[in-house]
């Protein structure tokens, strides 16, 4: 298949997945890690090192989100230590994020004449974030067909799956998920604490397997 | 009027024309300038020098346009000296420009409590420019309504007008056309060659005044 599709790669487990998946489909997939002031780098460092392992081209930029209450952004607010539930992860919302890395995404796509985009948004981040929900997908999804002159078109396989489901299809497609990184923290080993360690430990449990990730940090 | 909107501000004709619509309107716009690497600043000069004398907040951000192949950005390719049409300025589009800048314009939005974006585009650019067209400032309004919180709507007053009923409106209105900037080039004084050259001064024809900046530098 001769289909050229540029990839939003974080680093984390959806989007990594998302990646390999275009690659066992035979595509050819452009991994894109956009760092945007995050409070750390962990997931980035997996980005590059998980394009590598897949032999895809990677590209990384730096933008500036110079938007002030989001706990992701500013250090000063702290990050909900508790489940993933809509009143605590609230705080973590960058305003339009999806938006502004889509549209790099498309940009890039254009101008290296890719006919898609990709990103992994899924079933678990709709409560909290608008642009993670299949509506906000389809509009956007025109108005980039009727943006760019090649009609970008933007997929998002995972969107109506959990993260639970997203794992057990990355388990079969045999995604190392001991590069990837969920916690919001950035220390040494993911804090199990916040709401994103939260949210994975429940998705490796719903696919039945350990986590590469933890069983690398028991033994070391 | 409590209408509160984020407005998209290059320091143009028809951005400046926008911005102090809102004014008259009794509204309460906020100038957004986005630098993206353009070859030259005059026109970000006139963005700060309109926002102080129409006195609104202005705000003012770098980005990133990591795009090669358009001559807007990539100094080795040269602005085409010629009138304005399709084939003469396809070499100038960035891709996806105004999804990118609009998705920043709605992400303050969100950020600052502004119900509103608006931006300039206009007619004369819908052939050349698919951003520009209607039907995808339609299918992008959707997408922001739903991606946010508070249902950011997006407003483009003057998409079905030409630039000439633009300086109409805005000489009408007393926009003060002196502290605008059109030429591509970034000289002393516009080169009255390039595309949006030859497009000025077609549209104070047709408004049936003399533009102020030439008469500034016929003075000077």
């Amino acid at each position: 298949m001769d289909k050229r599709v540029i990839v939003l790669h974080s680093g984390g487990v959806d989007s990594t997945t998302l990646l390999y998946h275009y690659v066992r489909q035979g595509c050819e997939p452009i991994s894109l890690t956009i760092c945007y002031g995050q409070k750390h780098k962990k997931e980035i460092e997996c980005a590059r090192k998980t394009s590598k392992i897949f032999q895809v081209k990677h590209l990384e930029i730096e933008i500036p989100l110079p938007f002030s209450n989001s706990a992701l952004l500013n250090s000063s607010i702290e990050v909900p230590k508790s489940d993933y539930t809509v009143e605590t992860q609230k705080i973590t919302v960058v305003p339009n994020r999806n938006m502004i890395l889509l549209a790099y995404a498309i940009g890039f796509a254009e101008d290296l004449k890719c006919g898609y985009v990709a990103y992994a948004a899924h079933h678990n981040d709709r409560a909290v974030y608008p642009d993670c929900r299949e509506e906000f997908f389809y509009a956007l999804n025109v108005a980039s067909m009727l943006g760019t002159y090649q009609n970008v078109k933007i997929e998002a396989p995972f969107i109506s799956w959990t993260k639970g489901e997203i794992v057990r299809y990355g388990v079969s497609l045999g995604v190392p998920y001991e590069y990837t990184w969920s916690c919001y923290e950035g220390g040494e080993k993911p804090c199990g604490q916040c709401g994103t360690c939260h949210e994975r430990r429940q998705a490796f449990e719903f696919a039945g397997v350990p986590d590469p990730l933890e069983i690398k940090h028991r033994r070391s």
